[in-house]
């Protein structure tokens, strides 16, 4: 079963690969390795949950903002990869969670970034993480991600 | 010697590895890199050095902090490589320190894990390093730390 | 054209290397790959465009800090590869900058790496990035780098 038609099966869809807003690619190969630019959860351009996690943007919408950063991050990875089905697997994930002072759930967000991997590639999506309390984000988003992963 | 033995000879013990809190991996092997998640200074389950450094936390405590997340990504390495005694060298490390605004001596912090690294390793300790400020971590604690070893 | 010819066309010279201050080195090389130590604009010892970007450094200023600390991330580089001409592609970066809260333009800070690297090595200059917003940065710099570089 494609990553494609798993995506469908969940009632996702793989998204447009975001555009860099400067001299920079969505991401880039070297070797196996995939390196994933840092990405939120405007999927094709439409931006959503802006602000900062604790004040504006809730814990359950935090989850979802990871999740469709994922989602980004999925596109970006098929765009150096010649397609998403020639990921190998997930190596690794940095979340950056914009929040308020004091903020402690980052890893509940990035939850929603685990679990599609996980549902998504099974143990090949396991991966190693780390979750980051920032203080600002590009555009006033809630989340950002970059990824690793090892392609065909 | 092993790196169990020179812990030892330092007062300190390799800790158990980290349990993941969701759907990703103490670390991740890709060739004969491996990727940690990123540890805190809670060994063997007990949280210590609980809050902002330059306000509940002193800048000693924050030493001590990120050496504990740095034997916690020891334990995480070993995990993915068979062993700690299988890693070749250190390749980089991140730091993340929950600090308050204007707070400068984030590299002061990660000195407890290069120090500890140079102890252990020698040479093959040396490492590419940065060392970041931050307004929030996970559960509160004063520093995060992601590091990337070669192995065997 | 060799990249220090490159650099002094435009304007621009390779900087010492920057010294660490602590048990780490300003690059690490594993396999084809070099990480370099997060870098900042001080350039041969003397800072620049320190403070809070949004308050005491301006757009202009961060996309400055961004460029010199990226002439330091090519410096680091050489160190380890044995001269800057040895750098085959540049593949990562990860840029932190020094913000106050809601600063959302981190991105154009950033393109003053991502401008350079097009400039230098064309191409092979493009990158994946992350651009990301923090409350505090060492010896309170503006914008704080790394970078990976697949080197000959």
């Amino acid at each position: 079963m494609s990553i494609e038609s798993k995506l469908i099966a969940l009632g996702l869809a793989l998204p447009d690969v975001p555009k860099p807003v400067g001299n920079y690619r969505p991401a880039k190969r070297v070797g196996s390795l995939v390196f994933t630019s840092g990405q939120t959860a405007r999927i094709n351009g439409v931006r959503r949950y802006v602000g900062k996690v604790g004040r504006e943007v809730s814990d359950e919408e935090a989850y979802l903002s990871a999740r469709d950063a994922a989602l980004n991050c999925l596109a970006c990875a098929g765009w150096a990869a010649g397609g998403v089905d020639h990921i190998v697997q997930v190596v690794k994930v940095i979340g950056f969670v914009n929040c308020v002072d004091g903020y402690d759930k980052q890893p509940a967000a990035i939850n929603g970034c685990s679990d599609l991997m996980e549902r998504l590639f099974g143990e090949a999506g396991a991966h190693a993480r780390s979750a980051i309390g920032v203080n600002a984000l590009p555009s006033n988003v809630s989340v950002e991600l970059e990824m690793v992963f090892e392609v065909a």
